[in-house]
């Protein structure tokens, strides 16, 4: 179990699309329907798959537990059990002593950018590359979960 | 990932009282609210955690994904995910190459105990102690998920 303390910030998409860029990994996300206390993830991330399930966000904060799974057992949870899902692309950009994960969407919400860091403490100091633009941390429609239903490109 | 085919019966309750049994093991266990299509249980199973994903039930089969997880995962998880649950104590029989599992249920199913046992194929012979009675396989409300909301003492 832990404690997720995240940022979440859109990208400016001409610096974005200049930038150099380390290899990124594909990402495969589905949600079983579930109530507000509790979103229950199937990922797959490269050839891993993964399960995680989020609390509740309190303000930055939000309680996660996630557990690598065979990857077998990922795409038979995809494919029974979740309807809508994310597709992605993850880019990781090392920033001191922490890292910048930068999502590039496809799909339904492909043109979306978004980059999140996640911190120690709700008042962490930290930089911001010249790339990054306006915060999201608070808006609920950029929550993977939410993309799954309501994607980018129907916004 | 398995495929899950199981068989549930009732247990005479002056049979069971008087048999001799083995040593139990305590499991208390909740679910996260989901749709029908799939059921989320976190179990603690004496001081082991896991966390269950369950499809929908296909005749007598079921799809069942099941992984061990932190027992504190498991005690913070019942804590902040679920609301309802049901608590049992589990007794196992092994009976030619199959085990009969007992579940002895305790709190609001108190007075309910329940045999399971799982087979290779939903053709399967097998043999029923004495003290097994009624089949409830199809009954739903005898569904574990089930008891939590609408348990036996208020039926």
């Amino acid at each position: 179990m832990g404690v997720e303390i995240e940022r979440k910030f859109l990208v400016d998409q001409k610096a974005w699309e200049k930038l150099e860029k380390p290899e990124g990994l594909h990402y495969q996300q589905g949600y079983i329907p579930s109530d507000d206390n509790c979103t229950v993830r199937v990922r797959i991330a490269g050839v891993h798959g993964y399960i995680t399930l989020k609390g509740r966000t309190k303000g930055i904060s939000r309680s996660e537990f996630e557990y690598e799974i065979p990857l077998a057992d990922a795409k038979a949870m995809l494919d029974q059990f979740t309807q809508n899902g994310t597709e992605k692309i993850r880019y990781k950009f090392p920033a001191g002593n922490r890292v910048w994960e930068v999502d590039e969407f496809l799909g339904p919400n492909k043109g979306l950018v978004v980059a999140e860091i996640e911190l120690e403490d709700e008042h962490e100091v930290f930089e911001k590359p010249t790339w990054i633009t306006d915060e999201v941390t608070d808006e609920m429609r950029y929550a993977n979960s939410n993309l799954a239903v309501r994607p980018f490109l129907e916004w």
